[in-house]
């Protein structure tokens, strides 16, 4: 099997400027091919760190992608560096200047001398395509080890491992394959998953099993090393089976499905729509919902009512409903759920009133506190939640608590 | 200097089931007291890769801090991994035990004898709290190096980094300085910004400069070393100057500050109000522009017209204009945009609609193209983009070029 390491290059990743969003995009497309990432190294953009990253990785991997610091900028070294590692020299390729040059020119720019560099490139490797941007990939090999280097942004990066990387591995790799499963619940707790499950050899005779917990649920993962795609095929099949046995009624969707897609599925199966009334939430829900590609077959839109005048104008909410429960209660919670299932005629009207923080927080209603409702032509169900602190985290949770809370609506519905 | 590695453990983060946002969110707050992240090394949850990171790790920086693998179930091995590497046996705390037991009969669950196992830690480290989660964090000294050992759930780590690691530290560190400093631009090359700012040398006296592209724009990050924190605000400060003398008008805030809250300044400074009509971003924009703390000031709420029925009813827009113009026109976004101003009674409309993908594309109105408008007293502006191919990144970048050009629109207001 092949092993592969990542070597992330860039002084933004280190202090935390940026996220490494490139690791984890390259760990799944190359585990889809059944090539298993077993390190990533995030090192400074300096000669010593790039050196030292390399001839690690050179011991350890067969296949070693470097991204970042191929930039037309001075902070830019890693083109250099590699090049000397691998003793080429660079030569000028007239036709990648001219294309460059071209891309300017088109975008109404002068051309800037400091990207004319981008057109001098090593001998001795071969040169990957970029036709998103200006710094082009590099495929060195020595010693029976490859190694790649592509440029740190993300769309370039992801345009060279899709159009001269992934096809040329996935070939190579032929034969040997993992398969990674997952299930995805939500509102059970770790452990009390793991006890559901039970008697865990069971299901580890097929794979490795993993519970992955995050505020929106624990997944369960297996890792199944196999021969070919219908060995493991088959032994993900039989793994299913008990899981399902044990755990089924909480699992939502497998795979890297979110709960919205999911829910999508489910709006679609039973031919309903939906509209949002939001406070605390300024329109995170709308946007959750219509990430789903064709959501315009179930989502017809929403209010965004962020102030208490939004809130009576467009809503409808009486005023005196506002003062006497306050803007976060239950009451307008109801009424701001029934009121734009109303306005926009849909099946469903979900609403969410919260206090999101980090201010406007009291010892009654605290920071966290939160009221989602769910409006359909019998009934409106509210929930009362208490989250915690922090703002963002209190807004996803906010919306999820609420697409959650459709979607169990629709699934105990059958 | 104090040299930190930080070493990720997780299958997860290897095959890009997670992002390693631990990792970054570790680096920004040790380099806010001067601690240097020189590695970040991810492993997967392997006894020999973990083993093989401690040695690595051991030889290369002061201070290792570790994060996953602390977890209740079976493939959570990380504790037992580390006391036999530090030599130390598990002892039993009988009150851990009993807090945990609490906590789990207060979410009205039965305790699972799986989160029992958690109150055995090792009798050689210093127990960091976790009031947050159930796995303790683990503090080990050897060799002079110290040695942290905390859970990967988001939440739990920076709980114990917050509590028991960032205050010890930042005394330890005393003295020494790192200062990153970061000016942000917007809507202008990479290589057209270097070369606006010239001779690179007369920044680069005061620290090293660093160009870093994003789809929103390129920031400029200045990192300067210094032996007190008053020399190294020196130092920025003289950079600044070059830096704004020759591309201030291209800079919209410093920082990690986004342009939602650079934004929101400019609102509540010449006390003004905006609201917002959405289409494909389905609420994206209200959200971001709800990112910021306290927005109420100025965001007084939204629509969100998804279909096209609701831009009719809910907006007022002709069928007819829709009919003559389509959804996605100059006409529609300039309708919408004024006619959210006027239901809402802000001073500002912005609308957006445009067509996300990845369907409903046609070859005169491709995937990609938005309109967005910006309507005041005054006067509406339209502007149309094409942006690509991928429906999250139309929908961000549509977000985020309505909330630029509101800004550009009140900074050249003055």
């Amino acid at each position: 099997m092949l092993i592969c390491e990542i070597i992330s290059i860039g002084d933004e990743l280190l202090i935390g400027q940026t996220v490494n969003t490139n690791a984890a995009w390259m760990g799944q497309k190359l585990s889809e091919i059944g090539i298993a990432v077993k390190k990533v190294t995030t090192i400074a953009d300096e000669k010593n760190a790039i050196v030292a990253a390399l001839d690690a990785a050179m011991d350890f991997a067969d296949l070693i992608l470097v991204t970042g610091g191929l930039g037309p900028t001075h902070d830019d070294i890693t083109k250099n560096i590699v090049c000397e590692y691998f003793a080429t020299e660079l030569i000028f390729h007239r036709e990648i200047y001219e294309n460059l040059k071209k891309r300017f020119e088109a975008r109404g720019y002068k051309f800037p001398e400091s990207n004319a560099g981008q057109a001098w490139l090593p001998k001795d490797a071969e040169i990957l395509p970029n036709k998103v941007g200006s710094a082009q990939g590099m495929f060195f090999q020595k010693n029976g080890r490859s190694c790649i280097v592509m440029p740190g942004v993300p769309a370039e990066m992801r345009y060279i491992m899709t159009n001269s990387v992934l096809p040329v591995f996935s070939v190579k790799n032929k034969g040997e394959v993992i398969l990674h499963h997952t299930w995805r619940t939500t509102g059970i707790a770790e452990s009390v998953l793991f006890e559901r499950l039970g008697d865990i050899e069971a299901i580890e005779k097929f794979g490795k099993l993993a519970f992955l917990p995050k505020f929106t649920g624990v997944d369960i993962r297996l890792s199944v090393f196999a021969n070919s795609a219908a060995e493991a095929k088959t032994n993900v099949e039989k793994a299913e089976k008990i899981i399902l046995r044990r755990a089924g009624n909480l699992i939502f969707s497998t795979g890297d499905t979110p709960i919205e897609q999911a829910l999508a599925s489910k709006l679609i199966k039973h031919d309903k729509t939906v509209a949002v009334a939001e406070s605390c939430t300024g329109g995170l829900l709308g946007k959750k919902l219509t990430d789903v590609p064709g959501s315009s077959a179930y989502f017809l839109g929403g209010l965004i009512t962020y102030s208490n005048e939004q809130k009576i104008k467009a809503l409808g909410i009486p005023p005196e409903l506002i003062e006497k429960y306050g803007a976060v209660s239950d009451e307008v919670a109801t009424r701001m759920a029934g009121s734009v299932r109303k306005i926009c005629g849909s099946d469903f009207g979900l609403s969410i009133t919260g206090i999101a923080g980090p201010d406007g927080g009291t010892s009654d209603k605290p920071v966290g506190l939160v009221f989602i409702a769910l409006a359909c032509a019998e009934k409106t169900i509210v929930k009362k939640n208490v989250f915690g602190r922090e703002r963002e985290l209190n807004r996803e949770r906010s919306a999820h608590a609420a697409i959650r809370l459709l979607f169990e609506t629709l699934r105990d519905a059958k």
